[in-house]
């Protein structure tokens, strides 16, 4: 059975096919966060604590910690700040340590720079997962040795040097060929993660068969697990979670073993409270002065102004009971066991439709 | 390819492998629907009508007509009506004159009593699906010759005279038998919908696995089209709606081609409102009198109090755009075409969740 072990300093995960999905969080990253990165270059670490924080408390497995920031300031004062072998290296030891303080989960040390990698693996306690190494020469001969010296698992991304094939066998061959180089450096498969690459649905009507076909060929003739930035799905189209949360269970039917993603749902933004305030007013309510923002958010359905479980933690938390890696539904009894709030829709009709098949039995 | 063609009497729907799911709403069923039976027994037929329109406007492919009433008030008065053989013929052939009267979509003639079934095709114009045989011998002598007859399909639930084994591969193998019973009355394997029966995930463990597995047998080994009553799943569990829609992508990710369910999400209840209303005065809000209940529910976050698509209909949507039998998403991309409205969290992060890999290839 295929299993991979990652640990903090206190605490084991697996990631495995009888195995609770791994959630691997995904926010600790600057890359297309402007704000996140801003703070960085101002050696501000509040967002990272906060997002440590509340993507642990939404159920997240691990934490991806990426360094790949872009200091603009500091870089047109000194020229070495255009270098990311120069910015990566130190904010990767800083976030690790900084984030391994506040929260106690196995990491994903994830950059593109081996140096950074480097500082990480050194940073971190237990047995983080290296994100990511492809199958680029020069990526396998960097990072393989890298893992193999700390013992480390890695998530093996299947594009090479001609890029990300749109042809699944090629990259299934790319996995594969991933899999053989490592077994040279004394890597086991069932260290090895492998990223089939998830191709945005809108683009390419084939990438959902795709990618269930190809975790089902990589669990089966390789042995090893997987994983996937699993928002990319739904890039470009309306109701982005609603693909998302059909397809994170599809693809743990399939056999993924874990995703990159975001497990929390961001809070109401001010813009939506002051919308349904004009909303409310304009149709005769009279909202007493000094309401709180939780309160209000709460009383007119708007969800919570703090971070919470996003509903693809939801959905995953379903598959794991329906895929038996939650027997008896002990997690999802707890997960479910605050009462339904007023306007929840109780599910089903108990009675009827368990009923429904028995009358025939 | 298997397709089993049902029609109306002018609309086609193929259920099929590469087809968009089947959905067979189930609401049209006075078994454990008191107020649906009394208005039967009355003569009623208002929420047969309206069940067939609310679920047809939700996506219901295909419409269930479950004649099976008890009518308690006219039994005490004619002991005929204690016999189902005398109350389900000329019922069935009401429901399914009204409702074809009223909808334009393929039935399906849902009955025990082989009589009803036989009313039920004659009342019906195009070609519905009979529900249904088992592997009881006195079931497979009395439907499979009058499916022949009228050169209808048919769903096979997949148990037997010693009831609903526990062992998936019994009820593979009872749906084998009966495949090749209804070979030897001229039906061929493409007019059989197979139901393995889905047992709730609550009390076996190991249900969802069961179904995945049996579906994707019979679809490989016998080649039929596949159905169930998809809510069972979640009987008597907290949250059902979040474990069936984790369910049925699943269930489609593994070759399941139609369900028998409600497409429709209920109405908000009259104590959900009250309590809501409650709660916003205790808070000092002030609701100005007269406040229309659709008014109220829509400010407060509650929903609707119209009947529409529930969410497992989004779920099957996303999912048929997964498996891409909603090539480029068309269907979903018009679905989805309502502006979200103040407080729906958008779906995802386009750029940087898209852009995340990207960076890497």
């Amino acid at each position: 059975m295929t299993r991979t072990i990652v640990e903090s300093k206190t605490k084991t995960a697996i990631i495995g096919f009888d195995q609770p999905f791994c959630v691997i969080g995904e926010r600790i990253n600057p890359t297309g966060r402007r704000i996140l990165n801003e703070q960085l270059e101002q050696g501000n670490f509040e967002m990272v604590k906060s997002d440590a924080l509340a993507q642990v408390e939404a159920g997240a497995t691990m934490l991806d910690i990426n360094s790949g920031a872009v200091f603009k300031n500091k870089m047109s004062e000194d020229v070495r700040y255009a270098d990311n072998n120069f910015v990566e290296p130190p904010l990767m030891k800083e976030l690790v340590s900084l984030v391994q303080g506040v929260v106690d989960v196995p990491l994903c040390i994830d950059s593109s720079v081996p140096g950074a990698l480097q500082a990480g693996l050194e940073a971190c306690e237990g047995r983080p997962l290296v994100n990511s190494v492809t199958g680029e020469e020069d990526k396998l001969e960097q990072v393989l040795p890298l893992c193999a010296k700390y013992n480390v698992p890695v998530v093996a991304i299947s594009n090479d040097e001609t890029g990300i094939s749109e042809d699944p066998e090629v990259r299934f061959a790319v996995a594969k060929m991933i899999v053989e180089r490592a077994a040279d450096h004394g890597i086991p498969a069932h260290d090895i993660v492998v990223d089939p690459l998830v191709m945005p649905i809108g683009a390419m009507a084939t990438a959902g068969q795709q990618v269930f076909t190809l975790v089902r060929k990589l669990r089966e003739e390789l042995g090893v697990n997987t994983t996937c930035g699993a928002s990319n799905i739904s890039f470009g189209l309306p109701n982005r979670h609603g693909i998302n949360n059909a397809f994170l269970p599809m693809a743990m039917g399939a056999g993924m073993t874990s995703a990159i993603m975001n497990p929390i749902s961001l809070p109401v933004k001010q813009a939506d409270k002051d919308a349904k305030r004009a909303e409310a007013e304009a149709a005769g309510i009279v909202i007493p002065e000094g309401m709180d923002d939780e309160t209000f958010c709460q009383l007119f359905g708007l969800g919570s102004t703090k971070s919470k479980a996003g509903k693809e933690m939801e959905a995953i938390r379903a598959a794991n009971f329906l895929t038996n890696n939650d027997p008896h539904g002990g997690e999802w009894i707890k997960f479910n066991k605050a009462p339904p709030k007023a306007g929840e829709e109780a599910g089903g009709r108990g009675g009827r439709a368990g009923g429904r098949r028995r009358r025939r039995a």
